[in-house]
C-alpha cells in the first residue's frame, strides 16, 4: 500500500499516480491533496494525526517548499512503515508517532526530469521502488544511503501555569475547528475558563453547548480544541494558523 | 466494497480509510466527502441519488452533527447493501431507494476513543466489521440489534396545483443548478413557465437555450432544475438550498 | 485500469464508479474531477500533461458543455490507451501525446436515461465495456464505428519574435501558477525578461529568487509559467485563464 500526500490540490496528484503506476502494481489511498500550500507544520501535524490509523505502507509525502533547491529527498523507516519525503521535517512528527525505532535514509535524487515537481519526477518512483522492495529492504536499496543530517518540524511548546495556558494555533480543520498546541488534560475538571477575555464553557462534546455557541474541548488530536457547536470556531473566535491562543481559569 | 460519505473535507476520511484497511481488504470507493457541512437533508438527498448506481457495498456515511449526543449508530439492510451511519435520519431515503425490504439495527458503540470523532472509531470499524462478515450476516453480528425506534429524513413535499406547483431548493449541485422537491412531471407539454415572475423556457437539455440564458428542466434526478446554459442557476436566479420556489403556468 | 477525468466535482463522479463498477472490476483512479468548469480547452490541457504518465488504461473524460445536444460520443485508440469523451476536442492533444498512431470511434448513444447526465449513463458504461473488451478490440465492439468527423481542440500559437514573445495564458495551476503556451526554449541563456512592463528574473525554479519574489521559469509541461516563489503567481501579474501574455527581452 502506497498512502499519498500533497498540498498539490488538482490534477498534480495524477501524474505521481500515473508514474508509480508504470511500475508497482501497489495499492493507492490518498491521506489528503489539500494540505495548506506551502505549509510543512500544517502537514507535520496532520500526518502525525492520520498515518498511525493505517496499517503498515509506503506514504508518499510531497509539501516542498524548496523543490528545486538542493534539500535532500528522505525515506524515514518507522516500524514497517515508510515516509517518502523532502528533507524539510515534514515526515519526522508522523515517523515519531509510528515507531520507537526510526532510521533516516538519504535517497539518490540525481538530474529530475523537472526542476519544480519532483513529487512526480523524483518521490514518486522512489515510493514505487521502496513499496516493491519492501520497507525490511530500504538499506539495501541502490541509491538509498543512511544520514543523520535531517530538518525535524518541531510543533511549539505551549507554557502550562498554575492558572493559566499559553499557546498558539496549529491548525483550523475544514470545519472550522481551531486546533492548538495545548494539550487537552489543562481541561479537566474545568467547566468554564476564559479564552482571552471570553468566558467559554468546556465541554465534553461539541453538542455539550447549544448550537452556534463557543465551546473548548478536546479534540481527537488529544489537543485543546476552540470551536462552535454546528459552527466556524475560525471565524466565532476569529483565529488564523499561527495565531497565539491564552486560555486563563 | 465499502463506500465512503461524509462532510469531513481533507485530511479527516483518510483516518477512517486507514482504521478500515487495519482490518478489511475491503475495496473503498469514495462517494463524496464535500457534502454540505452538518446537513443531513443534502447528504439524504445526494446518497439516495447516488447509491442505486452501486453494485452492492456497505455504505459508510457519516454526517454527523449530533457527534458525541447520545444519537444510535445504525446499519440499514437495503437488499444486498448496508447502510452504515448515525440515527438521524440520513440513510433511510437511500434505502428505500436501494431496496423495498429494508431492516434497521442498531450498533453497539460504547466508549469510543473520542467523543468527537465517531466517523474514525465508531463508524468506520462497523463497516469494516459488516463487509467482512457479509450483509447477510448483519443480524447475527455480535453488537448488532434490531430497532424500529430511528429516525427518518423526509424532504420537503411539494405543492402541486392546477396552474402552479409550491416546493423549495433542497441542494445546489457544484454547477450551481438548484435542484428543487418538485417532480418533474409538471414540465411535460410546456414550453415556458414563470419562476416566481420570471418567465423561462422549459428544455429538455441545458443546450435547449443560448448561452448564458436560464432555463427550466428535469434533472438526472427527476426533480424540475433551475438552470443557466454553461452558468450558474443558483446565481441568476438568486437561491439557496431552502428557499421557497413557485413555479406557474 | 480506467481514469475517470471530469469537472463534476462532487458528488456526480461517484455515480459514474457505480455505475462502471456494476459491470466492470477495472481499478479506478482519479486524474481530477476539479477541471475548470465547461472549459475544454484546460482539460484538454492538463489532460495532455497527465495521461502520458498512466500506464496503459482507458480514460473516461466527461468534460461536456454540450450534454444533451448531438454532439457524438467518442474512443479514441491512442497505442494501448482508449480515450472515451465527448466530441469536442478535448481528448485529442492527449491522444497525441499517448501516441503516433491514434484511430477515432464514434459510440451507440441512443437513448440515454437522462438528457443532461451522460457521464454516467452514456461514458461510464461505454468505458466499462471498452476496458472489459480491451483496448485491441476497440474496432470490433457492438456500437463503436470509425469516425474521421471529430472535433479537435487546438491550443492557441505563440507568437515568437527575436526579442519577444507573445501568447496567452492556458490555465493557473492550484497553487496560482500562471502557465502559458510560449515553450519554455525561449527563456534559454536568459537571466531577466520583461513581462509586459516588468523586469522579472528568470530562474531554473522557484526558489531561484526570494521568498515572494516573481519567477520566470519553466515548468513541468515545457511552457514558459509566470511564478511567485512560494506565493501566487495569477495574483501577482494579474493574470487569468485566455489573457494574453508578452515577454521581451
Amino acid at each position: 500500500m502506497i498512502t499519498l500526500s500533497s498540498d498539490f490540490g488538482s490534477p498534480y496528484p495524477a501524474a505521481m499516480k500515473g508514474v508509480i503506476l508504470q511500475q508497482s502494481e501497489a495499492r493507492l489511498v490518498d491521506v489528503s491533496h489539500e494540505f495548506p500550500r506551502q505549509d510543512v507544520r500544517a502537514a507535520a501535524f496532520w500526518l502525525r494525526e492520520v498515518l498511525p490509523h493505517f496499517p503498515p505502507a509506503v506514504h508518499l509525502v510531497v509539501v516542498d517548499p524548496g523543490v528545486g533547491t538542493d534539500r535532500k529527498a528522505l525515506a524515514v523507516r518507522a516500524g514497517d512503515h515508510a515516509i517518502v519525503a523532502p528533507d524539510n521535517g515534514v515526515a519526522l512528527p508522523a515517523a515519531h508517532s509510528l515507531a520507537d525505532d526510526i532510521e533516516v535514509f538519504e535517497l539518490d535524487a540525481e538530474n529530475p526530469a523537472s526542476a519544480t515537481f519532483h513529487g512526480r519526477d523524483v518521490f514518486a518512483p522512489w515510493a514505487a521502488i521502496i513499496h516493491d522492495a519492501g520497507v525490511d529492504a530500504l538499506a539495501v536499496i541502490d541509491g538509498v544511503t543512511p544520514t543523520d543530517d535531517y530538518a525535524i518540524e518541531r510543533f511549539p511548546d505551549p507554557v502550562l501555569n498554575a492558572g493559566s495556558a499559553e499557546g498558539e494555533v496549529l491548525v483550523v480543520d475544514d470545519f472550522g475547528n481551531v486546533i492548538t498546541n495545548i494539550p487537552g488534560h489543562v481541561l479537566a475538571d474545568k467547566d468554564v475558563l476564559r479564552v482571552g477575555d471570553l468566558q467559554v464553557p468546556v465541554g465534553h462534546t461539541f453538542a455539550a453547548v447549544g448550537i452556534g455557541a463557543k465551546v473548548v474541548t478536546v479534540g481527537s488530536h488529544g489537543n485543546v480544541e476552540l470551536a462552535v457547536n454546528r459552527g466556524r470556531g475560525d471565524e466565532a473566535f476569529s483565529l488564523d494558523p499561527g495565531d497565539r491562543v491564552e486560555l486563563s481559569w
